[in-house]
């Protein structure tokens, strides 16, 4: 049975975890400070290093909650996107944009967060990624069906990466002079091109 | 002519920039001090926003160099590349990873700079931008002869930001689970499959 020091400690976590989201939502992650959430949370500073072991934990339970958020918009996307597996891809790629452009600072904690150095990417990180992988694995094995399981989870991987480097630098508009406007329609010119290719193994 | 002060300006800021390039190089874009910048130039710290009219006018300054020599490293790709148009495509994009990959902190502050909301990138920034993506367009109008100069642009921004995608979670291999050692064929994967697409207007 959990004493009421885990109960507290549990309770300070979650708390912890809703404002670093609020913060991270409304500031961005480089402007998250300790203190801040300390004074949010009405805690001691050190209180929260009881909890996280630092800030870079704390930022991981967010991120959780995000993919877990992301995960969901992909997939209701899905339950409404037409039969032909192009058009999946497709539109599962304009709810990755939506989602990104509705929930920006969020999404771009998933991936400005600091990660040591050779060090892994936690569990439940790379099973949300895996979910999502998924997702784009099904169609592209209906418009290859004779790519290798191998060769598809590498088209998987680089049609994720194509489609976060256009949603990225869209939504910078200064950055690459993508225009955020037509950002749908870029996306759906390199599907459409993609998917339309012959096999190549 | 230029008086003695304006000539000690220019001097120092070309040490400024010279310093600020080996501190980005080293450390990253986020340790950027301008303090420890001072100590390296040897000046008051005020002297640099005599200079500078902020920390981020100075990493503009080390960017427009950055930018020359990814230009220089893509160009000299195509020198070598074979006449085919889809191997040109691969050539350049493996050239923007190896550079990407040598001059990672340089590379990561073309795209991390701080820009304030809706403020456009300044000229140089959308010339150096304007000669990649000149170097994409010329084999995308051979592989893609029917298409509109305006729809080849939108092709364009879209490869450049799916490759620029691939390299940026790659090189971040704990991020997406893309692994770097296979980045290159990635690239290639997403590219033949491109270029061997119909038509597409």
């Amino acid at each position: 049975m959990a004493g009421k020091v885990e109960l507290r400690r549990a309770a300070l976590r979650d708390t912890l975890i809703e404002h670093a989201e609020r913060r991270i939502t409304s500031d961005g992650l480089k402007n998250l400070r300790a203190r801040d959430l300390a004074k949010d949370a009405g805690c001691a500073l050190g209180a929260i290093y009881n909890v996280f072991g630092d800030l870079n934990d704390l930022v991981l339970a967010v991120n959780a909650r995000t993919f877990k958020r992301l995960g969901a918009a992909v997939a209701e996307s899905l339950a409404d996107a037409p039969q032909d597996a192009t058009q999946q891809l497709i539109v599962m790629s304009h709810a990755y944009h939506h989602f990104a452009s509705q929930n920006f600072n969020a999404w771009r904690a998933l991936f400005d967060i600091e990660r040591p150095a050779g060090e892994a990417a936690p569990d439940w990180y790379l099973q949300e990624m895996g979910q999502l992988f998924a997702y784009i694995d099904a169609p592209l094995s209906v418009i290859f069906p004779d790519h290798s399981a191998e060769n598809r989870a590498l088209l998987t991987k680089a049609l994720f990466s194509s489609v976060h480097g256009i949603v990225l630098l869209g939504l910078d508009e200064a950055s690459a002079g993508v225009p955020a406007a037509q950002l749908d329609e870029m996306i759906s010119l390199i599907l459409n091109h993609l998917a339309s290719s012959p096999q190549i193994s």
